[in-house]
């Protein structure tokens, strides 16, 4: 167990770093933030933060002196650099986590090994790949890149077969999986955590709605069947177990049939805390940022009970600028992430 | 108002500003912690920090000049720097509020003045002032230093006449209070806050145990007749009108007398977030740290609803070493203030 006093080392220096650092500290724990230069709101609400790129293995270096243990806010951290520190110091969640939630189709192939149903897919390498997957999935199918999407970025939907050769051009000719195209009743998340000792606890079932491709809104409890949320909870443990987890990850379904033909398939993993999860800072006993960090810390888990019904709207680009009525709300929480400037598309808060 | 992304000074690095500096970050506000060096957890949760003597006038000129607004987390701001800073930047709660706060007598003829119930008291310079006061108190009598007493600092219980001398010399012959030794049957505080125009918030009405001086616990509700309890918010707006405060203050108030005779006495006013609220960032719709930060931003306030029952221990030295237990429990909440060593008597923590 780690001991108050000791220090976690968190790559990435956005909001969600933030948030991490702000709920280490009630449990006198120091963060330390590791992130290239740039807008870093998390590096004023940590103890230390090192500013330099993630294959400056000087400065990883450094920083791996410097802390006990070490996670991360984006599943994007380059593999030689969770490798070297991992070498160090105990990196949680560990490689094996990362290694298969970086890449769509490893992440694919996991979920089907698991025995958990997803939409069809296929590995997309050519042309030629694209026009055979399509034959199998039929139109419209989702063409995405195996890396690096978030947010919508890094995919294109192909409606008719023409459109192959420009789907590919259009994601830069990149590796790509083609997945076919679920008509979903609506989207949900799962978010849990697994402690060191193997306990799982997830939260409720988020129900999310999106504008142009980002989290829009969060709402709890989810229209769901109790049937239908049993299994996503228990997708989400399966998960856990089978990459040996130790965190918070968050499990993206699709909701597809009516009534008693309603399911689950599970769209993708995020092996960290999630934007759909920024209700539990009021809304649960426990936050997931608080989650997190118990579990990374060896600790055990907290109570993760919802405690009334929420609704959590993101504040995106201009929306921020809204924040004087919200502050006039009874019963509103307002967050925002201290960034320097309001972008179009960038996720300046949340409500 | 204060817009997002402006900078709040405060004034102490301890665990309060630690605290409120939390509460300014989800509003997207920034902190500039001014204290001197020492062990300083506020720090580490500020997006800068000045560490420099209270009258190092050069410090506090160059603070000035990066903050919007500034406040402190303890009243014995010396004025000299009160108001060298209120020349430069808003000050709040202002002047006024710190002058009356800081010395016992002004602020025992503040109350009076304001028509609130208060034990009888008597400016004491001198033995004989002391001798000739205790013939109007009876004995016991409590003589307390006149500023910067507190968790039972400066302060002597008399309880013969003949411990007159030792009791003056112990306190140092500075200036003091006798204090009519009040039977109370249990000590409750308020803590309410007053926007910039004129709004009274308070949180419900907190029941306090003290061991060797220093708050032990916190229960809500307090055990108070609802007449009772009505009293005592009705003083603490008196008190945040008459001093035209802006910000969080707190009201520590003696429940004497049972059944139908029970009433409340003021004890003290302290012009700042206290001890006896931490219950609030759970167990409150509104943090008193946010509360704070609302009301020196000239935004309005926050609901005050209570959310629960609700009990708070502080940990006191070697208590924090429980905070492996804490962890265990559920819907315990740990707060551990990130101070570097545990000493006997000093606040770490609470629950």
């Amino acid at each position: 167990m780690l001991q108050p006093g000791k220090t976690i080392g968190i790559l990435g220096g956005g909001q969600l770093a933030r948030m991490l650092a702000m709920a280490a500290a009630p449990f006198g724990l120091h963060c330390h933030i590791f992130a290239p230069a740039g807008d870093n709101p998390a590096f004023e609400m940590a103890h230390a933060h090192s500013e330099a790129a993630y294959d400056d293995f000087d400065a990883l270096a450094r920083f791996a002196d410097r802390v006990d243990v070490i996670t991360y806010e984006f599943e994007n951290v380059p593999a030689a650099t969770a490798d070297f520190l991992s070498a160090r110091k105990p990196v949680r969640p560990g490689p094996k986590a990362l290694a298969v939630t970086q890449d769509r189709l490893s992440e694919k192939q996991f979920l089907r090994q698991a025995g958990l149903p997803l939409a069809d897919f296929f590995a997309i390498d050519s042309l030629s790949d694209l026009e055979a997957a399509i034959a199998q999935t039929g139109l419209p199918a989702v063409l995405k890149t195996r890396r690096m999407g978030y947010d919508g970025k890094g995919q294109v939907i192909v409606k008719r077969p023409e459109e192959c050769p420009q789907a590919l051009a259009a994601l830069g000719g990149r590796s790509c999986v083609l997945e076919a195209f679920v008509p979903f009743l609506r989207e949900v998340s799962v978010i849990a955590a697994r402690a060191q000792d193997g306990t799982v606890r997830a939260f409720d079932v988020c129900e999310n709605r999106h504008r142009h491709h980002i989290l829009s809104q969060t709402v709890l409890p989810a229209h769901l069947t109790p049937s239908t949320a049993a299994k996503a909870l228990a997708y989400a443990a399966t998960i856990a177990e089978k990459l040996a987890y130790v965190g918070v990850f968050t499990v993206e379904l699709f909701v597809v049939g009516e009534h008693d033909q309603e399911t689950v398939l599970v769209n993708e993993i995020a092996p960290r805390v999630h934007n759909s999860g920024h209700w539990t800072i009021e809304g649960a006993q426990t936050s997931q940022f608080a989650q997190h960090i118990r579990a990374i810390a060896g600790w055990p888990l907290g109570e993760t009970r919802r405690l009334g019904r929420v609704v959590m709207d993101n504040l995106v680009g201009e929306e921020a600028a809204g924040w004087a009525q919200i502050l006039a709300q009874e019963g509103a929480h307002l967050h925002l992430y201290g960034k320097a400037e309001i972008r179009q598309g960038r996720k300046m808060g949340h409500v």
